[in-house]
């Protein structure tokens, strides 16, 4: 089924304990669909300035995601963010941020992208995603992430985009701080009385929780890596795997999300490997369905 | 098969966000020993001064735990151990530490006890861990505890025990400290080098990690715990139900080390549902087996 991702397009410098990426391409948009395009076609709607050094059509060759929602402003510039990561790698310091274009009005959901089935709302102002998807006809599965300065100084709106989505996609502490309680079952439950019927909580090396309304939940460890250099991008990753399988079987039952989650997992243990892309653009289908299986080994008992 | 442990009796004053519990029984050979009976026979090695107010062989009736080798010090004071939990839980802080007893020789392994084949070392100094383990004549499977202090200041004798055991169960944060290294599944390895053939990585609510020298992994998720009142005891309490389960079984392949990492996780989960010995009190072996289930459907995809 079609699948359509709103999100930022960016300029990337990151530090990391094992090296430096400077004015890499980035941003939630790009991850997100090089992710779900080992699984789905991707819809792509995201803005960038005239000063992107990037060729997306050039980025995405050999993929089939759909640019005709890039809108390139000739007077703007290109959302920077530059970064550093801790030696523990679960943690990071924004040492300069440029919204630039990210500021302006939210590109528009070209008509043909309105049918679109499978939505993910990447992490935005939340009047800004519900902006958007107010944009799409008759979603079947919509995800949303969110951030800790929404979740502060946006609450009304947030609250407002969670009673329209299907599901949330959140960070463990994120969780915590939205739901106001420190145990993150308790936690997920309360965000599934806020409006989504599926909250799925990422916790970084810890693994993910996924959770339903109807008191089903999944438990999935990280998968075990041991070459991490840079962590960008692996939120996105996940998204992406996760949304992408989704669509690509067009379904959404408690069996079909599990397997999601799992996938992307995998697919954001392959962003983390190298910096940048790198992870995403040297592997093929076959190296995700073989850490697909040895996952499924490593957590059987 | 024969199961012994040795390690700490204690005093223990505990304040949690959810309440305080004051001069309970604690101490790790304690929880060990009540986790464990579920399982298996525990042959229990332990010394406590005449203060103490508690009567073992009742806090053990109706379990086979064989107090041959507690050895009360008529001249001696009790361990006892202060300590508040933060509002996350995982991190505590030790208000008072009164070691009493356990600054004296430790107690010896009563003569009956030294052909027991499974030994649980609990943390404390590893040249005494080196002692007790000398008393044993032919054990099959030995397992040990430590803790920053000794890694940071006792490293010689740390070295020395880590060669003389098949398998360490340590914290997340320990393990990192003890290799030196962030990254946790090449820590895990570093540490299997350093001589262990089995090492488990205990990482609070966020599960476990099992790993052997041939190069067999397994991850397992924290139980999804939404009733977390006093975390004491739970990794003495996940170190008993792990060993209990190997000692029931007799054997130690990595099928059988996975179940026991999971029956420890299980086991563990009861103990922090309630404050001191309660969790594990007031449950019976199917409470166990329920939770056992559960956790093999959380995780299974």
């Amino acid at each position: 089924m079609s699948l359509l991702v709103t999100g930022s397009i960016g300029i990337d410098t990151v530090k990391t304990p094992y090296g430096i990426s400077e004015e890499c391409l980035g941003g939630s948009a790009i991850y997100f669909s090089m992710a779900a395009s080992f699984f789905n076609p991707v819809r792509f709607v995201g803005v960038i300035g005239s000063d992107c050094p990037y060729e997306l059509s050039e980025v995405f060759a050999g993929r089939d995601v759909d640019l005709t929602g890039l809108e390139v402003r000739p007077q703007s510039k290109t959302f920077r963010w530059t970064g550093s990561y801790h030696e523990d790698m679960d943690e990071r310091t924004t040492d300069r941020l440029e919204l630039n274009v990210l500021e302006e009005a939210p590109p528009k959901v070209p008509e043909p992208f309105r049918d679109s089935k499978f939505v993910f709302l990447a992490n935005t102002a939340p009047k800004l995603q519900l902006e958007l998807l107010e944009q799409i006809l008759e979603p079947v599965f919509v995800a949303a992430d969110t951030m800790n300065c929404w979740i502060r100084e946006h609450t009304d709106d947030l609250r407002l985009l969670l009673k329209k989505i299907d599901c949330l996609i959140i960070n463990e502490d994120e969780a915590r701080l939205l739901a106001c309680e420190q145990n993150l079952i308790k936690a997920a439950n309360m965000i599934l009385d806020m409006g989504p019927w599926v909250v799925v909580v990422k916790k970084g090396g810890s693994g993910s929780l996924l959770c339903s309304a109807d008191g089903k939940k999944f438990l999935l460890p990280a998968y075990p890596a041991d070459d991490v250099n840079d962590p960008t991008g692996a939120g996105d990753s996940f998204a992406g795997g996760f949304m992408g399988y989704l669509a690509q079987k067009g379904s959404t039952g408690f069996d079909i999300l599990k397997t999601a989650v799992a996938y992307g997992t995998v697919t954001a243990s392959f962003t983390i490997n190298d910096f940048s892309l790198k992870g995403l653009t040297l592997i093929g289908k076959s190296d995700i369905e073989n850490r697909f299986e040895v996952l499924r080994k490593l957590t059987k008992f």
